[in-house]
């Protein structure tokens, strides 16, 4: 069995390709939802549903977000209404997102309520949310505090970013299944993903950091960072807002305690041999998803690299 | 002003005819709300919603309810996650119920709510719930007690009907404003709609009934019946039901206590004799309402005699 931590457009595209590999019945998502919002009094957890339409086959991945072919009849509706519309959600989305808050204002929690989800939806994977508690990814910034989606998508995360917090993230507990999947999986992956915003609320639950330091099976993160920048996103200036130097460097200090091997992009050659000096296992492979053959060619590389992990082969590619 | 009693489909049809008679400033509706129901996790107010969509020149014109060119894509994919579909919900009439229930959640009555989506729509005529708390139409059938579109949507009201209820009714107070538009009312207006089922639950909540008899407007009545069936829906069925003729009579009887002048089709106008030699003003013109010249000119001819009214001529029509 395989834990992959997620969240994020980064790491959506990094599941489709999973996804896309096969042998899905393996494979467990424990997704980020410090970004979830409440819109239009909706509960909306934008990663989980990344996550569930790419294992539904329906993620567009023009948008990256969201149903394949979807369309926004509702939201031009919302804005003759005078309701606000920047996030945007379209008429098929929304029907995810009623029932989500249907089944949870009827005292479902949110494991429960994504696990019947998937079963509509003939999702095989195995998605867990990392909590099932509120925690909350709050932006400060000069303009004042602001929720993870009015920094990245109001904003167009414009704003300087002085600090990142997550509320209500020290009294959360992991999921359940979260560290048991953790605990027992023979491969643990961080995907592509905003180490800041979209792993970092994770490793805030109290019990996962400690349970992925635990772990007897590798943990292997792909990078988000090629050279000194995001390949999408904020996670550079987030990354610089924490101290974090951004590169490959900072992905590996941010998860230092735990991270046995790092996958980088070629590109990236010359400090992956200074990281792998200071004692980590760095492999060097084209990271940047721009296709699904992209996706595909990157998930097969990991896995292969996982099953020589399994099977004691070293893992370096320097020649 | 004109205070209108009003609900269902055929309610909805007469208050388009007034809308396009003009003068909107001096209209107030007073409308069911027994027939809303919670669907998807909303609040659905059809009654509420048709008179809505209505005045704002929105309502589907082919389908008597909803929004004119409503796609249906979200229920489409309510019906992918096994949800009821037998409701049928647009992605442009789902904002609607976004926004109400929104409100709702946030401790706005339903008065409130209405004028502030009315405000939203540039909605110019006053649209008033009948009441602010849950009155719900149940409908006693063979197969057990039905909420009313449980009743009338799913079931296409096949089901013989051994008695209607009104739930929550008896502790029912009529909305701020309704009590004083009866009153102060130069003519009061009872819809074509179902007299059991739309203008029952209106007559049901304590004190409009009294209103209704004590007001000096005239209070003029179109009936929904043409000889002997309900020109749409099941209004004979529910009137037989309840013990009231199903003809023009049955609807004098059911306000009997109230009414001064009945509005029947010219097809009745052997009965409307009858009626009148009983005491009760009738007068005979064309109800039926298929294209909007229909409704237009019904409206007009009500405003009409109620301009007579006014001045203090006679009503009656029979040479």
């Amino acid at each position: 069995m395989i834990a992959v931590l997620t969240g994020g457009t980064g790491g959506a595209k990094f599941v489709e390709g999973l996804l896309e590999a096969g042998s899905v019945e393996n494979l467990t998502f424990i997704v980020n939802t410090a970004d979830d919002l409440e819109w239009w009094g909706l509960y909306v957890s934008p990663d989980l549903d990344s996550i569930t339409y790419a294992a539904a086959g329906r993620l567009s991945r023009d948008r990256g977000w969201g149903v394949e072919g979807d369309t926004f009849y509702c939201l031009q509706a919302m804005a003759d209404l005078s309701e606000p519309i920047w996030f945007h959600i379209g008429d098929s989305d929304l029907a995810l997102h009623l029932v989500r808050s249907n089944l949870l204002a009827q005292g479902k929690t949110l494991t429960e309520v994504t696990a019947a989800i998937c079963r509509k939806l003939g999702v095989q994977v195995r998605i867990l949310p990392m909590c099932d508690s509120r925690v909350e990814t709050r932006v400060d910034t000069p303009v004042g505090e602001l929720g993870f989606q009015e920094y990245f998508v109001k904003r167009w995360y414009q704003d300087p970013v002085r600090s990142v917090r997550f509320t209500g993230a020290a009294e959360a507990h992991p999921a359940p299944g979260v560290i048991d999947a953790i605990l027992s999986a023979s491969a643990v992956l961080i995907a592509p993903s905003n180490p800041i915003t979209s792993i970092g609320p994770i490793l805030a639950v109290p019990g996962i950091r400690a349970a992925l330091r635990e772990t007897r099976a590798t943990v292997t993160a792909v990078s988000p960072i090629i050279g000194n920048a995001a390949v999408s996103g904020p996670a550079g200036a987030l990354m610089a807002a924490q101290g974090l130097p951004v590169s490959i460097a900072g992905v590996a200090e941010a998860y230092h305690d735990f991270l046995d091997l790092l996958i980088v992009d070629h590109s990236d050659s010359q400090m992956a041999r200074q990281l792998e000096g200071s004692g980590l296992r760095v492999h060097c492979t084209s990271t940047l998803m721009k296709t699904i053959e992209d996706k595909l060619k990157l998930a097969r590389t990991v896995l292969q690299l996982l099953s020589g992990e399994e099977a004691g082969e070293a893992v370096s590619d320097f020649p």
